[in-house]
């Protein structure tokens, strides 16, 4: 089988990883992103880095480039709308860009679906037909496997796990609506509402910290092992919020098996038990029995995620 | 081509159609269910409704039969683990039953799911490889097609669209959850809410009706034709309901089309503004210019989605 390589395009940090098909990684490379110098100066970026993990290893033995982008873009045309925190990129035809400068075929895809597929490929995912990957860091990506196909929609657009309602109300979602599952669930939010109601309960061992504005999930974590009451509480909320994302994806995608990734997942045995007994009581019959597991990639996720968009 | 025959399974009535793959139909015929006899004694009415709606046709003229059933059923294994309404059927083998008995190809799926791929296959959906149907009746279901295939999922228990919560409390649904998009847009719970409204609003003509309970969504739609400011009231709101149900549809599937079906869209004229409102809105801006259409089939949407699980 040939090798992979994937290249995780992030607004800070440009990453790439040269992998075989079981997502094992051969090598790796990083450098800053050059945010400022425009689209070209990024490209070479990604050409040099892809000629640094190729190594002494032949053109002939690598499958392709895949590349991993937030942001709006189109993964049919291989071009990139918008991306958060690169400066002048508007409708951007990556792909034609990086092919000309790497002589390889290369795979444009966003961050949420390119997880999903490297979990599904090579991770938690394997072997399912049906399979929901949720990234639940900054916001909430993710990506959606129905029928053994990755759901892409109209443009390439679908699989916006983050922007599904729960509330009619509540506050701004970084999308500009309000509602969204993101903007109650997701890590950055969790720590704002927490925060918020942590101001009000000198009880809690984070409490002065609330005040000074500053308690993060980690440390909403770190306060409930000790058995801290509000903590707990904030907790048991978040774990709410979680299910109540999954309950109405299960009753939409009938998965066989949901896997949660990203930063909050550092609580993932705190939130299990909050996350099941929605589920439990707010799923219909059919969809309770459904396998909730934890995504296998962790600091290379974002590689390998890349490498799987060749495999989908 | 060979022609097709569907079959509507209600509590109340049993209808079959004859038609051709362009959904014109042939020859129809409809009877009472025999609700309280058990499986057998409906899957003989089954036999003898589909011998009835064949005429002189040659059973090698005909591709097959497709049946669709309400409630919770199995379409890869051809079961019906409970229908509502029917008297005694836990676990019913329908389609092994009825293959027996008609001697030609029988197919099984969800109501929703049919009334999608009619829509699909001879309707409003034709042409598109990423479509939505939903039907707003007395609950609300409906189908999703992405990639060009009719989303399943796990035990084919997918596309449950009228069980994604929209709101984390309210009144209960009929699947025993509440915020269900269903416990708020459906025909029966428009009726129910408007009900109750207009019960504090003596300044509209259906104020005496609300208080005797009675309201109904026609009414409503009747009353906000003559300008009635608090029935506008509440279609303002049942549009908004509607809308924010298909903003989630939207960011998760990004379907090219979106048709809408079922009773409340008698009210199609009054609601879409406000439909288009909160789409326009809420949703992120690639999404905004989904197509909104209405259903093609009528009356006879049953039988023609029932026909249609023969070319899913």
């Amino acid at each position: 089988m040939k090798q992979l390589i994937g290249v995780d395009l992030g607004g800070t940090s440009l990453r790439a990883a040269r992998m075989d098909t079981g997502g094992h990684i051969l090598q790796h490379h990083s450098v800053a992103t050059a945010a400022t110098a425009g689209p070209e100066a990024v490209a070479a970026q990604i050409v040099a880095l892809v000629e640094q993990v190729m190594g002494d290893i032949s053109r002939s033995d690598i499958q392709g480039v895949g590349i991993g982008s937030p942001g709006p873009l189109d993964p049919f045309e291989g071009v990139v709308f918008r991306a958060p925190n690169l400066k002048g990129w508007v409708d951007v035809p990556l792909r034609a860009m990086l092919e000309k400068g790497i002589g390889l075929p290369v795979v444009l895809g966003n961050d949420g679906n390119a997880a999903a597929l490297g979990e599904w490929h090579m991770g938690s995912g394997k072997g399912c037909r049906d399979f929901i990957y949720i990234g639940l860091g900054t916001g909430i990506g993710g990506g959606i496997i129905t029928n053994g196909q990755l759901l892409l929609g109209r443009k390439g657009a679908g699989g916006e796990v983050g922007h599904i309602q729960i509330e009619g109300s509540g506050p701004v979602c970084a999308c500009g609506q309000v509602g969204c599952w993101e903007a109650f669930a997701s890590g950055i939010n969790f720590a704002r509402w927490a925060t918020e109601t942590l101001q009000s309960q000198p009880e809690s061992a984070l409490y002065a910290q609330a005040i000074a504005g500053k308690v993060t999930p980690a440390d909403i974590f770190a306060a409930a092992v000790q058995g801290d009451a509000p903590a707990l509480d904030c907790v048991r909320r978040e774990g709410e919020y979680i299910g109540r994302g999954l309950v109405s994806l299960l009753h939409l995608f009938s998965p066989e098996r949901i896997a949660l990734g990203g930063g909050v997942m550092a609580g993932a045995a705190l939130l299990e038990p909050h996350v099941r007994r929605v589920i439990e009581t707010q799923a219909m019959e059919p969809f309770r029995d459904v396998e909730i597991v934890y995504a296998h990639h962790g600091e290379h996720a974002g590689v390998i995620g890349a490498a799987a968009l060749l495999l989908s």
